[in-house]
């Protein structure tokens, strides 16, 4: 029993949602959408680890908006009582859990990297784990869904949602690399995160006073995101390994990847604004901005938008693309929603219009 | 033709809202409530510097969620389109506008500090500018929605919005002080606040670098919103002077009253404790800690929430009270929308349940 | 063998100095004073868990300053070898430590709690541990220089460095409260810290994304720190107990105190004034405002000032009086290179001269 | 009369500096620096707008550690009194100031831009002001010490001081480059620094809520210090134009600069290490990481380290090389001491060994 029946012939009934690693912030951030969608009801909360408690123990600002008990994962009962499930735990457990909820005949939303890489030695090479089981590494559609909405229409029961900085960079890219406009060889991504990307790892280097007036370099070369971005520009034609490198900012939320390549063929700077502007004139949430203008990641905080600037260098006919979004929304469980939303045939932005929070 | 009786007979039928100064971050606060707002719609955004300019170029983040252009100041006009006027401009220039708006039938909920006193000396002392119009001053109704509702019951034009620091401490206090429990000359209040509590004034104690890394205390024993406090304390029967500071936070929202009194007589921690809980049973904005526990202001950001933690030391038999709120939203924005579905008969909680924002 | 004698024939030679705990901020800022002292050498760098390792493995900031490897604790050995050891460590391990160290005839500055509180009871019910030794407590000097300089002038093997919220609150009352002008019961202290504080220790609470962008009361009525300012003015003839308070601020460094209290005796602003100025003519580290003005945090980071402004309320007749100090210098490191100064018969100001660290 | 000949004598004997333009962030970092140099005597202050006043007035963190009276601007006596003048006045301003004074016989530091670039068009073309004279602009040195060191060997009037972006981007870039490594076309520079590096500027967009919990990119593709890193580039013989990236960041100090380009032939890892290395040995202020670690701008935060990690990728073969400085240290008025002790013949490291300020 998974909701996608249901989904198609609910009208206003709800739909029902349970988070599993509801105590983490991406999970904060689920309830949070959840709790104001129109479609999905917010029926349970999951934790392998404080089951019984509060949610309101670990997070005591959700006092009066949820005030679930944290419950055990039990995949059979989940099963019966659930449409749908966001699994908001790390890479790792996802693998381990995923297949069983989804055996189960639950539809699960995964927002962990186990399910985004198709062949199970690149998970080994970038994640130094153990693959996910490969019958169910098959069966899981990876979704941005801007740029794979078709993948949806299918009676899937595992999405694995995209990572924060291939959200950003492959949003960014898109319209070019789609397009087969990209030099090979040519793609550079320089990409910023703020520090709730690590979740809420209690670790040195995550402390206030050594994040706090501090910029940090972190993975070079080695963030288990590249190969995600690699498998789409793969898709897409190109063949090249990219250079990307993820730099942490003293800020809660919020991604920047600023973006270098050069292209196959002569545009100016305005075909090349038409050509972002067209690619996403039918997507919501993607806010293509004028000429000379460029987003900073405060403009879509606490929303699922993702806001790209482009511009052609005149002297060095090098493309720089500015692509923004928050890490926890359109990088997290804003888009996770969305691919719910598209999954259950239900509008596409259904409590996700936020307006973005500022300042 | 004002707002209020189409409001008692509306239905679903939207109300035209309009917002005085927009360009100002309390303005756009009030952009982002009452986007999502189930009975009022954003009609109209107004600026006497930027009319014909859209609010885009000012707030890019707003782009797809309100694209209004700034229109110009015409009382007359606005009184025939609008059924509420949010005044969001400076002290000094709300007294200038609200009588002529409210004159021409308008109801205007007024966020700055001008009809905030009933004594118009006290304005000028405190204030530093000429008063407002003594009739206008009479006829405005001061409101913080949980200790004043009673006076929204009448057909007003004009609601005197209460100011942040006030807003935080009078509901830190309420319980105690309207019960007459607080033992005079007592009262010490130490107010945090962050920087969006200036506004966007450009000034240099304003400046990134000025503010960041540092703490600052501010118009010691000075600040505006002292008579505004002690008016309310007054009118409960506290009749002494109050020590009162602020302090400048380097974070971008927030205020935390702390508060330090004596009590009349004398009652222990769980009796004070299951007096708040009691005063503010039927408040939905009010969130009382258990017993030990204290809010911080993260935990209110981006909501409508007051929450409040109250200690009596054995010590000292003192009593202390943590009052935290968003000082954009139940500070000013959140709680000028409270009180205009209070006046126009809707819920109270009507497009302010917001899930606060976290992290 | 211990450094005083040496101390006080020494000429251009240098003391050596040893830091035990140098992993920690404390240590840290130890170290940066001690690097660039005339007269103390910064000979060796202690740690019990991380011996074997270069400090530039924790520190690379350090690299090319210090590059000491970390040795492992040994009394014996250190006080052949050096002539003063600073205890970094945490309160429940400087009093395992600093009895074998200075018995062993170093000179030791502990700037732990363990040495603070004359009363052992007063330690196991705050600090909620084992006292220490009460044959070390005694002998342990407590030594706020500008409060007890003349203490120093014996021959101690063990100096209690003051705690950093006792230093700022105790240099803001004394000039009031040692000329017993303070009103029984009528002192409150609202105190504010940055996160190093807490040191670097990782625990939830303590991560970016829970500090940045909040402002968070904690442990209050219960802070470690009360009975110290508490027994410091019990000397001074105050005998009442206080109430204060502490608060997380989103910043790294520094510490204000907004002490209010009522005088026993009138005194106008001009008069308090004055006896600030007098009181700390002498003071090198103290700075007091001028009428109106109040001293922020960032204006003492990075040095051992003291800034301290002061008012008296007109209405009120309330003194409020700001105290600010960096709480890694003047609250910890720099207060105890002062101490270790005045011992060996140093300029108090040696090494220590730093102009503060702005912006 | 310069301070040239007398530095070259001198002995103990101190030399007279004053600032120009005190009351900025980059004067107020001289007076930090000088304060404490052991030859150079902070003799003057001086202000176009606020002569007469105290700088304590501008900056009360100073009181007692430099006092002095802003002086008017009087190029005769200037060069009268003073051996060494730092400039420390925006581009534009010091193209008219440093003539005369240099003119008069004064040793001019020039911190602005104004010197910097030896084509006259190109001056007009990316700082959009008329270029300065050009007989002072040939006479003016442009140095980099580490880069430049012989270049001050001659009897200078006029030191024109780097850029912030370009110190931090060539020293991170000159190992590689002054060796023609580099393939033409292949540098891309993404350079990020904290808020002072638009110094007390009162914008809008340099405002606290602005800025906090925000990444901006700005002046893409069109920062004024392009022209200054290729001028270098090319003198090394790397023809093309680069691309160049700027991005503000949510703290107040620091830059980094991560560089990315490709070889023109083939270097392994540990190669490229070892020329870095090799290339910086006996530079004091440069320190080159060990393989695998990179600096992060909060470990030289506060001192004159230029920190650099490098890494060849061995997916793409492309160099990924991390600078980091602090703007305000050796990206301001760090490097201006710097130069002006080579220049009158002191350690370079004179006034300029201070530990990092950690954390």
């Amino acid at each position: 029993m998974n909701g996608y029946p249901k989904g198609i012939c609910m009208g206003v009934m709800a739909l029902k949602a349970g988070i599993v690693g509801a105590t983490g912030y991406g999970g904060a951030e689920l309830i949070r959408i959840l709790n104001h969608h129109p479609q999905f009801e917010l029926a349970s909360l999951y934790s392998s680890s404080r089951q019984g408690e509060s949610i309101n123990n670990q997070y005591p600002h959700l006092t009066g908006c949820a005030s679930h008990v944290l419950e055990e994962i039990d995949a059979y009962r989940m099963a019966q009582e659930l449409d749908v499930i966001f699994l908001a735990v790390p890479s790792g457990v996802a693998s381990q859990m995923a297949p069983e909820l989804a055996g189960a005949g639950c539809t699960v939303i995964d927002l962990s990297g186990d399910f985004r890489l198709n062949n199970p030695s690149d998970y080994e090479k970038w994640y130094k784990k153990s693959p996910p089981s490969s019958e169910w590494s098959k069966k899981a559609v990876y979704s941005i869904p801007e740029l794979c909405k078709e993948k949806l229409a299918k009676d899937s029961l595992l999405i694995s949602n995209p990572g924060c900085y291939p959200t950003a960079t492959l949003l960014g890219l898109a319209p070019l690399a789609s397009n087969r406009l990209v030099r090979e060889e040519s793609v550079i991504v320089d990409a910023k995160s703020g520090v709730s990307g690590a979740g809420q790892t209690v670790a040195l280097g995550n402390i206030f006073c050594e994040c706090n007036e501090n910029l940090k370099i972190y993975k070079v070369n080695q963030h288990q995101h590249i190969p995600e971005i690699e498998q789409m520009l793969k898709a897409w034609g190109y063949m090249s390994p990219i250079t990307f490198s993820t730099h942490l900012v003293p800020m809660s939320r919020g991604i920047m990847a600023t973006i270098y390549l050069t292209l196959n063929e002569h545009l100016d700077e305005d075909e090349v604004l038409q050509l972002y502007t067209e690619f996403y004139e039918d997507s919501s949430f993607i806010r293509v901005r004028q000429r000379g203008e460029f987003p900073s990641t405060k403009e879509v905080t606490g929303s699922n938008f993702c806001d790209i600037g482009v511009t052609v260098d005149t002297r060095t006919k090098r493309v720089t693309i500015v692509s923004v979004i928050d890490n926890l929304m359109k990088g997290a469980a804003g888009q996770a929603v969305q691919n719910a939303n598209l999954l259950f045939g239900m509008e596409e932005t259904a409590g996700l219009a936020m307006t973005p929070f500022y300042p």
